[in-house]
């Protein structure tokens, strides 16, 4: 058995980006950008105001001055002429600054007089002004390769006037169940059937994690059903199995994989939930088995699926992010097998407080769903008490 | 001016849950259930085998006690006859317990012996074998309508025998930008104008929180062109506009608005940035009329639009998650506004460290992209200095 840790870098070693594609702007939101993103145009484009005013030569501008008003720029509309002394344009929020003008002076700090206004407060040079390429300048680097795009990151990207952008494609990954007892969800039940729910909840989850799912039909106990299946998987980036990993089924999956080629980098973990999982390759494709249990699918999903679609879809590389909670209630010591514990997770007293659910049988489904979290214990952790800090992942799919 | 809570309370309290639809299952993620999703079959289906091994009957399986193999259950392939005194049937994980078993025997505490084999360890009742309905009955309430579906949600539904979901549809969100200087990423800016980052950063905001955007044609600062573009909204269940809310062009919003009966609810709320946000409604259509400036789009796009679609999509109502995190840097008192500041956040020390980027310009998207959290000021909020503990609400989108 190898430890998680190990477990997960030896998947992501295995792993080369996708290909590209340009997609547009606006459908973009948590692709992952495969070129950097750099400033076609500069922001603001020239100075602009960012007040409704006027603008000014801050020289002039003082309290008791009467300014003689030439003329008007609105947004989008930009005043032709320059300004001289003892002058003034008026102005509105993001109306562009005229040559000459050094200063806004807002539209209260005025009384209209004939011909004009009055100033009634003394303003600064550049007050109001927002400079051109104050947020970025024509050329400047924007956001980096590799970066999966936020919706803030979208609009950063339209103001720098791309309406395209260069991703990587989704991954591809192939979704295989095995077992002679499953049927899909609303199919006929036969005797001593089960409803295969980790197909469906799986291919949720690559969505999630950005990646393109497509569903195999289910290979029975079979070796030559195992080999078809794994077969039609064939230019996936990505083999998803699951199921066939307990002792007696994995004779199985490995020789309906065998078929095909299958070389295998390394079986089991040392952890809990997730212990029988497979990670190997056909020809060029990674093949992860993960356990049929769907909680231990889930969890293995969480901590190796998430990070391979990352890697595929060119993302930096990521570690699931741990961070610490107080624990609710007591825990005995874990053995040699790092353990994650599904549990509810609130917000209490200005922390998050982790309580694990009592049964952590890995084929229950309702706790899982009921999760905020799964609180990782390391191997050999002694017993632990209410209140003390333990590390989890927040489950956010 | 208004508070943020009042504010937010306010345009909760005009909404109302769109209609709903039937979607499969697989494309069910995030959708927001309208029915409770109750169990169409018990799971586990029968007394399950949880390991490799065999079924016996506890009374019998005494250490030194020999037993004949009878017959084998593999999953999906019960065993037909029942378990008398001194049997045993070779189970796999998965197996249902064929009648008479009550306990599983693990196949590492077994020797095989002519006929049979012996028992090494002594058993205990009902040991390794997951009972039928443990996870939930038949009939059991698994999820309330309400919630928004997670990857564990649909895996948990699968399980539950459910090829389709009953969920609320997608809100449809219009979204119009005004204003003459702007124009859309990619086409060639006008003098004076400035790329459009609003409409296509809110249509994936919008997508992100679950609901169906649809752009509009840009209306310039004319009181015809914004009355005819609120024309083409109608049947939305929202309209997002932005722009227009600067003094001059806030006249301008309202009566291009009003020409379509535009009916105000408030205008103007205490917090930084997104004071000039506009919320009222045509007809049954509400109307929220956002800032200009992308970055108070952003900011109350978080604090309302989000909470907003939860409502019409049913969901139950979310005010903003609220975390705490230690400040780095220094801040000078806060004015009577509330104040949302952009800031990047990172873990260090067994917790959240957040520190405000000194520029806060609205109109500055580098920071904006930046930024992990918004950090919360509230009102006459006196000035805060390294270490001390503030609010945030970290940014997912």
């Amino acid at each position: 058995m190898i430890d998680v840790e190990e477990a997960r870098s030896r998947i992501l070693a295995a792993l080369r980006p996708v290909g590209q594609e340009i997609v547009p702007l606006a459908l973009a939101y948590r692709r992952v950008l495969a070129v950097d993103v750099r400033a076609r145009v500069a922001h603001p484009p020239a100075d602009v105001s960012a007040m409704d005013g006027y603008a000014v030569r801050a020289a002039d501008a003082v309290a008791g001055a009467q300014l003689r008003v030439i003329g008007e720029a609105s947004a989008g509309h930009p005043f032709a002429g320059s300004l001289g002394p003892g002058e003034a344009v008026r102005l509105f929020t993001g109306s562009f600054v005229p040559a000459g003008g050094d200063a806004i002076l807002i539209q209260e700090n005025t009384v209209p007089v004939l011909g004009g206004i009055e100033v009634t407060e003394t303003v600064a040079v550049a007050r109001h002004i927002r400079k051109q390429g104050q947020d970025f300048a024509l050329g400047d680097m924007l956001l980096a390769a590799g970066r999966r795009m936020t919706v803030r990151d979208i609009g950063l990207t339209a103001a720098a006037n791309h309406p395209w952008v260069n991703v990587f494609q989704r991954p591809r990954v192939a979704i295989l169940a095995t077992g002679d007892e499953i049927s899909l969800p609303g199919e006929m039940l036969g005797p001593g059937g089960i409803v295969n729910s980790n197909s469906t909840m799986l291919a949720a989850m690559v969505a999630a994690y950005g990646g393109e799912p497509f569903v195999l039909p289910a290979a029975g106990d079979d070796t030559d059903e195992i080999a078809a299946a794994a077969d039609l998987a064939r230019g996936a980036d990505l083999l998803v199995t699951t199921g066939g990993a307990s002792v007696g089924a994995h004779d199985l999956m490995h020789a309906g994989l065998g078929r095909q080629g299958f070389a295998l980098d390394f079986w089991k973990i040392a952890m809990r939930p997730g212990k029988p999982l497979i990670f190997g390759r056909i020809g060029d494709m990674p093949v992860l088995a993960l356990p049929g249990n769907p909680v231990a699918a889930y969890v293995c999903g969480v901590l190796y699926l998430g990070p391979a679609l990352a890697v595929l879809a060119g993302q930096e590389v990521l570690r699931p992010v741990f961070e610490t909670a107080r624990l609710q209630g007591n825990l005995g010591p874990n053995d040699a097998r790092e353990d994650y514990l599904r549990a509810r997770l609130h917000w209490h007293d200005g922390g998050w407080v982790v309580e694990p659910f009592a049964r952590q049988d890995s084929a229950m489904l309702t706790p899982l769903a009921a999760s905020g979290a799964l609180l990782r214990r390391p191997p050999f952790q002694p017993g632990l008490a209410e209140g003390d800090m333990v590390e989890i992942i927040r489950l956010d799919l």
